[in-house]
């Protein structure tokens, strides 16, 4: 699968337009081209409907949201409705003001969402149960593990159901649930928490995979959350070396993404379907 | 100091609230995460105060301002003042504009100050004398230098005392009045100058420290300033090898940050009080 | 020239005032830094004139672009025209918007650019025959080759003689045109288009080229094509290593950009003059 999805990208260069938050709109256009797609980051009312409807997918952030943003996430993911083109939503920080909690209910409400890829407390936020997150990263207490899948799946299944849109939860263990299927991803490395940005990327990158692939979206999904956990452990294993760190570990993880194709091996994905 | 400081971080792991701009944005989130803390980023006028009403401390830097932001600022500014945690403001090209003059003035009119940490021009400019720069670098003639440093004792001591907060100069020689002390930090390299940023990341990782150690705000911002300026000294060891230049430092800069607690030892720290 | 030419900014240190996205902006600073030159990134309407008076070039970047920022153009234009310092304008998709179109049309009337930076598609949109690009990058279709290269330089003669600019395109082969004459720049590397902001860094770098050097305007935007190239060709020749991707060749290009003084010899720079 890893193959065809890739393929799927490098084939269309698919462009994505995201509307993202100014903190990693730079990690999120350099994954998204170092994976062979083009990026298109434009926000104004004025121009992001005619952006839209020249793209091939649609990217969503929420992190750091006003409401003129919000205003244009409506109106582009209207354009992209109509299109037909994915719709990936990134529920930054949901449970940590209502401003967002608003904007996301309205989103939803108002699109045909393909994929909503969150982490856990924002997802556990989109459920309606209480995430126990005080910013935009994941709280300990709401983390997926291998003891709670089960109760994880129950809760994500009726969320898919209700938005008619795959749901994408990463974090240790990442779980992707939509089209009738149930998908477990064991990839990732603990170092991807201390970078800013990493749901973000993969949020853009899962973008880029489905622009390139629009009818397979829940394997582009899953692909991608496959992709972005091996491409940290690759970083992990390059920069075990003197002296390198964090920003050590940022550049290694997008390099990975970029050789993906050249290096990255369908077994070194672990996807097991429930 | 430095092991209670930085212990003080992993331990509690604060969440740090920064309004920023965006041309260092991403560098000062990976910072806050780079040293065990988390960032959140958040500017709107509809979030700034609930978002702050869950951090443990608030950052404000001047970068790039627009009236809404400071807007916020101000909220969010009140929010962490009712709440009683650290805020920092870095008064980033205070001396560039009147409207960042009107601006720092405002704040600091309105709002309690933990730390003000900025570099010689923009210091000078806020106690009340004429700075030199005219950008958002500081300017040579303003420069703190072992020669002035009694000068400038004399000049930021009353300072300190008008705004009850610490105030830090960062350059070439590092310089923190508050609580009746007077600490001469002896970090940092020249090399540090020709990234865009570290100020912003000297006051975030003083946010960090600060919102981990809010009953030892002084020590918290002295060690910030020399655990940046030994980073600065550790990156720069580093990159002596064929080919690195200044984006490889900034990349060994951040690391060197996230290493800290494992690989910095106290007596690198060049801390001396008066 | 390129001796002459770097020596201008490191002598001077020029302070860019640049007005741009907040997807490159942080990459776009590092440059000028890196250069020998100060950047200054403002954007409120409130400041962009006072910040521009004290500066010695203005870069006007078109991406993700908003009314507001393009009134503060303007304003920051004009300011820029009456002190007399050098204006580069980075057209960004302009093809991609009706907005983005209308904007950089009120720009060139009523401003004296003197560099217009950007690649073939939004060239061609500027000459007046429709570019085929879709985003921000550049079509296949309308790249610049040897083959069409004379195609170009007719396109290109009469939009630099009706803007009194010179017109800079940058692309697999550079072609500067401007002042009477017409330069070819073989300089470059495929992986350049891999990195998003190539381009506006380009543009930022001829800021800071031009204001360092205000009275060969020409000189600067071509030198300042050649050094981009090259550091990019410096790049690509440093990561091929086990496991660099397209983040290390951004480390490495902004590296190769801050030791052009020190190692770029002049024979690199392959310019042709017609």
């Amino acid at each position: 699968m890893l193959t065809e999805i890739l393929r799927g990208v490098t084939e269309k260069g698919p462009l994505v337009h995201a509307i993202t938050n100014q903190i990693t709109s730079n990690d999120c256009a350099n994954v998204i081209l170092a994976c062979g797609a083009y990026p298109t980051m434009a926000e104004s009312v004025e121009e992001v409907e005619e952006i839209t409807s020249n793209a091939d997918s649609l990217v969503l952030n929420l992190g750091n949201p006003t409401p003129e943003r919000i205003r244009s996430m409506l109106l582009a993911g209207k354009a992209a409705n109509r299109k037909g083109i994915p719709v990936v939503l990134d529920p930054v920080g949901v449970g940590a003001s209502r401003f967002r909690r608003q904007a996301v209910g309205e989103l939803l409400q108002e699109l045909r969402i393909s994929v909503v890829r969150g982490n856990a407390s924002e997802i556990r936020t989109l459920s309606g149960s209480e995430g126990c997150a005080r910013g935009v990263d994941a709280a300990r207490a709401d983390a997926m593990t291998e003891e709670n899948l089960p109760e994880w799946i129950t809760l994500v299944k009726p969320l898919s159901e209700r938005l008619h849109a795959v749901v994408v939860i990463s974090g240790e263990i990442d779980l992707a649930v939509g089209e009738g299927m149930c998908c477990v991803i064991r990839n990732g490395h603990p170092m991807m928490s201390k970078v800013t940005g990493t749901g973000c990327m993969l949020s853009a990158l899962t973008g880029a995979y489905c622009g390139g692939n629009p009818h397979a979206v829940l394997h582009a999904a899953v692909t991608a959350a496959g992709v972005m956990g091996a491409s940290g452990q690759h970083a992990a294993a390059r920069i075990v070396k003197e002296g390198a760190g964090t920003a050590s570990f940022r550049v290694a993880l997008i390099d990975a993404i970029s050789n993906a194709k050249q290096r990255m091996r369908e077994e070194e994905i672990h996807i097991e379907y429930y």
